[in-house]
Protein backbone atom coordinates (compact mmCIF):
# COMPACT_ATOMS: atom_id res chain seq x y z
CA UNK A 1 0.00 0.00 0.00
CA UNK A 2 1.70 3.31 -1.04
CA UNK A 3 0.92 6.35 0.61
CA UNK A 4 0.68 9.66 -0.92
CA UNK A 5 3.09 13.07 -0.19
CA UNK A 6 1.16 15.85 -1.46
CA UNK A 7 3.98 18.23 -1.77
CA UNK A 8 5.93 15.63 -3.52
CA UNK A 9 2.76 15.58 -6.08
CA UNK A 10 2.77 19.48 -6.61
CA UNK A 11 6.43 19.74 -7.25
CA UNK A 12 6.31 17.23 -10.18
CA UNK A 13 4.00 19.80 -12.41
CA UNK A 14 3.24 23.63 -13.43
CA UNK A 15 0.56 23.99 -15.37
CA UNK A 16 -2.40 25.43 -13.99
CA UNK A 17 -6.00 24.27 -14.41
CA UNK A 18 -5.28 20.71 -15.05
CA UNK A 19 -5.95 18.59 -12.37
CA UNK A 20 -3.62 15.22 -11.62
CA UNK A 21 -5.59 12.12 -10.09
CA UNK A 22 -3.75 11.24 -7.03
CA UNK A 23 -6.22 9.12 -5.20
CA UNK A 24 -9.24 7.12 -5.82
CA UNK A 25 -11.73 5.51 -3.22
CA UNK A 26 -15.91 4.84 -3.10
CA UNK A 27 -15.99 6.49 -6.87
CA UNK A 28 -14.39 9.25 -5.78
CA UNK A 29 -11.12 10.74 -7.13
CA UNK A 30 -9.06 12.67 -5.05
CA UNK A 31 -7.11 15.36 -7.60
CA UNK A 32 -4.30 17.93 -6.66
CA UNK A 33 -4.39 20.88 -9.19
CA UNK A 34 -2.45 24.31 -9.18
CA UNK A 35 -4.73 27.50 -9.40
CA UNK A 36 -3.53 30.35 -11.01
CA UNK A 37 -5.90 33.38 -12.87
CA UNK A 38 -9.32 33.20 -13.29
CA UNK A 39 -11.44 29.83 -13.96
CA UNK A 40 -14.47 29.66 -15.87
CA UNK A 41 -18.26 30.02 -14.34
CA UNK A 42 -19.71 26.51 -14.74
CA UNK A 43 -21.54 23.82 -12.23
CA UNK A 44 -21.49 20.16 -12.32
CA UNK A 45 -25.09 18.89 -12.50
CA UNK A 46 -24.74 15.89 -10.40
CA UNK A 47 -21.59 16.26 -8.54
CA UNK A 48 -20.57 18.07 -5.13
CA UNK A 49 -17.10 19.03 -5.39
CA UNK A 50 -14.43 20.30 -2.24
CA UNK A 51 -12.02 22.66 -3.11
CA UNK A 52 -9.16 22.49 -0.12
CA UNK A 53 -6.47 25.04 -0.30
CA UNK A 54 -3.50 23.36 0.69
CA UNK A 55 -0.50 26.25 -0.23
CA UNK A 56 -1.35 30.17 -0.82
CA UNK A 57 -5.08 31.53 -1.55
CA UNK A 58 -7.96 31.33 -3.32
CA UNK A 59 -11.46 32.78 -4.26
CA UNK A 60 -14.63 30.69 -5.26
CA UNK A 61 -17.48 33.40 -7.02
CA UNK A 62 -20.58 32.29 -6.54
CA UNK A 63 -23.63 34.46 -8.00
CA UNK A 64 -24.46 35.88 -4.91
CA UNK A 65 -20.97 35.97 -2.73
CA UNK A 66 -17.49 35.45 -3.23
CA UNK A 67 -15.69 32.89 -0.89
CA UNK A 68 -12.04 33.76 0.13
CA UNK A 69 -10.29 30.18 0.38
CA UNK A 70 -6.44 30.17 2.89
CA UNK A 71 -4.03 27.49 3.89
CA UNK A 72 -6.04 24.64 6.10
CA UNK A 73 -9.73 25.87 4.40
CA UNK A 74 -12.04 23.89 2.57
CA UNK A 75 -15.36 24.48 0.61
CA UNK A 76 -18.11 22.06 -0.66
CA UNK A 77 -19.95 23.38 -4.04
CA UNK A 78 -23.14 21.68 -4.13
CA UNK A 79 -23.78 19.98 -7.74
CA UNK A 80 -26.14 22.84 -9.70
CA UNK A 81 -24.29 25.67 -8.16
CA UNK A 82 -22.27 28.29 -10.15
CA UNK A 83 -19.22 28.64 -9.31
CA UNK A 84 -15.78 30.39 -10.67
CA UNK A 85 -12.48 29.61 -9.06
CA UNK A 86 -10.11 32.53 -9.01
CA UNK A 87 -6.27 32.64 -7.69
CA UNK A 88 -4.22 36.01 -7.88
CA UNK A 89 -1.36 34.09 -7.46
CA UNK A 90 -0.30 29.98 -7.71
CA UNK A 91 -2.28 28.19 -5.10
CA UNK A 92 -1.95 24.21 -4.26
CA UNK A 93 -5.49 22.99 -4.00
CA UNK A 94 -6.92 19.37 -3.56
CA UNK A 95 -10.16 18.31 -4.34
CA UNK A 96 -12.60 15.54 -3.56
CA UNK A 97 -14.98 14.63 -6.23
CA UNK A 98 -16.62 11.85 -7.92
CA UNK A 99 -14.58 9.70 -10.69
CA UNK A 100 -17.45 11.17 -13.44
CA UNK A 101 -16.76 15.02 -12.80
CA UNK A 102 -15.89 16.59 -15.90
CA UNK A 103 -13.84 19.74 -14.25
CA UNK A 104 -15.21 22.78 -16.26
CA UNK A 105 -18.90 21.12 -15.63
CA UNK A 106 -21.34 21.83 -18.22
CA UNK A 107 -19.36 24.38 -19.98
CA UNK A 108 -17.00 23.12 -23.19
CA UNK A 109 -14.02 25.57 -22.76
CA UNK A 110 -9.95 25.66 -23.64
CA UNK A 111 -9.28 23.84 -20.01
CA UNK A 112 -12.03 20.77 -20.34
CA UNK A 113 -10.64 17.77 -20.14
CA UNK A 114 -12.70 14.64 -20.03
CA UNK A 115 -13.14 12.44 -16.95
CA UNK A 116 -11.52 9.39 -19.13
CA UNK A 117 -8.38 12.11 -20.05
CA UNK A 118 -7.26 12.40 -16.86
CA UNK A 119 -3.59 11.63 -15.76
CA UNK A 120 -2.47 10.10 -12.02
CA UNK A 121 0.67 10.92 -10.87
CA UNK B 1 -22.22 28.89 1.63
CA UNK B 2 -20.11 28.24 4.44
CA UNK B 3 -16.24 27.35 4.00
CA UNK B 4 -14.62 25.31 7.03
CA UNK B 5 -11.67 26.31 8.90
CA UNK B 6 -9.53 23.07 9.94
CA UNK B 7 -7.90 24.67 13.03
CA UNK B 8 -10.68 26.17 13.90
CA UNK B 9 -12.43 22.68 14.50
CA UNK B 10 -9.38 21.09 15.71
CA UNK B 11 -9.63 23.72 18.34
CA UNK B 12 -12.96 22.72 19.43
CA UNK B 13 -12.20 19.49 21.04
CA UNK B 14 -9.52 17.33 22.84
CA UNK B 15 -10.85 13.57 23.03
CA UNK B 16 -8.87 11.26 20.85
CA UNK B 17 -10.55 8.57 18.91
CA UNK B 18 -13.87 10.57 18.59
CA UNK B 19 -13.76 11.82 14.72
CA UNK B 20 -16.69 14.83 14.03
CA UNK B 21 -18.05 15.75 10.68
CA UNK B 22 -16.73 18.51 9.04
CA UNK B 23 -18.48 18.25 5.80
CA UNK B 24 -20.76 15.57 3.59
CA UNK B 25 -20.75 15.37 -0.29
CA UNK B 26 -21.94 12.99 -2.69
CA UNK B 27 -22.73 10.51 0.25
CA UNK B 28 -19.37 10.69 1.66
CA UNK B 29 -17.98 12.04 5.29
CA UNK B 30 -15.28 14.60 5.68
CA UNK B 31 -14.62 14.11 9.53
CA UNK B 32 -12.10 15.31 11.55
CA UNK B 33 -10.39 13.37 14.30
CA UNK B 34 -7.42 13.39 16.79
CA UNK B 35 -5.21 10.37 17.38
CA UNK B 36 -3.27 9.71 20.52
CA UNK B 37 -2.41 6.23 21.60
CA UNK B 38 -3.04 2.94 19.95
CA UNK B 39 -6.75 2.22 18.26
CA UNK B 40 -7.80 -1.17 17.84
CA UNK B 41 -7.72 -4.28 14.85
CA UNK B 42 -10.69 -3.72 12.37
CA UNK B 43 -11.62 -3.49 8.97
CA UNK B 44 -14.56 -2.13 7.10
CA UNK B 45 -16.10 -4.37 4.59
CA UNK B 46 -17.47 -2.15 2.44
CA UNK B 47 -15.69 1.05 2.74
CA UNK B 48 -12.42 2.40 1.94
CA UNK B 49 -11.27 4.75 4.19
CA UNK B 50 -8.63 7.95 3.55
CA UNK B 51 -6.22 9.19 6.63
CA UNK B 52 -4.66 12.52 6.01
CA UNK B 53 -2.60 13.42 8.60
CA UNK B 54 -3.09 17.86 9.22
CA UNK B 55 -0.45 17.86 11.99
CA UNK B 56 2.09 15.21 13.60
CA UNK B 57 2.47 12.18 13.05
CA UNK B 58 0.65 9.14 12.76
CA UNK B 59 1.06 5.26 11.92
CA UNK B 60 -1.33 2.70 10.56
CA UNK B 61 -0.40 -0.47 11.32
CA UNK B 62 -1.37 -3.45 8.78
CA UNK B 63 -0.70 -7.11 8.63
CA UNK B 64 2.32 -7.13 6.29
CA UNK B 65 3.96 -3.84 6.92
CA UNK B 66 3.51 -0.31 8.99
CA UNK B 67 2.79 3.21 7.28
CA UNK B 68 3.82 6.00 8.88
CA UNK B 69 2.33 9.42 7.74
CA UNK B 70 3.65 12.60 8.35
CA UNK B 71 2.39 16.20 7.73
CA UNK B 72 0.67 16.60 4.35
CA UNK B 73 0.31 12.89 3.72
CA UNK B 74 -2.46 10.46 3.36
CA UNK B 75 -3.29 6.97 2.56
CA UNK B 76 -6.38 5.20 1.56
CA UNK B 77 -6.80 1.70 3.03
CA UNK B 78 -9.30 -0.06 1.05
CA UNK B 79 -12.29 -1.84 2.20
CA UNK B 80 -11.80 -5.41 3.76
CA UNK B 81 -8.13 -4.78 4.59
CA UNK B 82 -6.99 -4.73 8.32
CA UNK B 83 -5.94 -1.88 10.10
CA UNK B 84 -4.78 -0.09 13.38
CA UNK B 85 -3.98 3.23 13.98
CA UNK B 86 -1.42 4.42 16.22
CA UNK B 87 -0.09 7.47 16.84
CA UNK B 88 2.71 8.50 19.97
CA UNK B 89 1.60 12.01 20.22
CA UNK B 90 -1.42 13.43 19.39
CA UNK B 91 -1.99 13.92 15.30
CA UNK B 92 -4.74 15.95 13.61
CA UNK B 93 -6.02 13.67 11.13
CA UNK B 94 -8.36 14.16 8.56
CA UNK B 95 -11.09 11.27 6.77
CA UNK B 96 -12.97 10.63 3.97
CA UNK B 97 -15.23 8.13 3.65
CA UNK B 98 -18.77 7.43 3.26
CA UNK B 99 -21.81 7.91 5.36
CA UNK B 100 -22.32 4.40 6.70
CA UNK B 101 -18.69 4.15 7.67
CA UNK B 102 -18.38 2.76 11.44
CA UNK B 103 -15.43 4.18 13.20
CA UNK B 104 -14.32 0.78 14.56
CA UNK B 105 -15.34 -1.49 11.26
CA UNK B 106 -16.40 -5.33 12.08
CA UNK B 107 -15.39 -4.86 15.81
CA UNK B 108 -17.15 -3.86 19.03
CA UNK B 109 -14.87 -1.79 21.17
CA UNK B 110 -15.34 1.36 23.72
CA UNK B 111 -14.80 3.52 20.87
CA UNK B 112 -17.16 2.70 18.69
CA UNK B 113 -19.71 4.99 18.26
CA UNK B 114 -22.68 4.76 15.31
CA UNK B 115 -22.52 6.45 12.27
CA UNK B 116 -25.76 8.09 13.27
CA UNK B 117 -24.47 8.85 16.73
CA UNK B 118 -21.68 11.19 15.33
CA UNK B 119 -21.53 14.46 15.69
CA UNK B 120 -21.09 17.47 13.22
CA UNK B 121 -18.83 20.67 14.10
Amino acid sequence: MEKVNLKDKFSTFEEPWVPKIVGQLNGQYVKVVKFLGEYVWHHHENEDELFMVLKGRIKILLRDETIELNEGEFLIVSCGVEHKPVALEIAHVLLFEPVSTRNTGNVDHKYTIEPEDLKTL
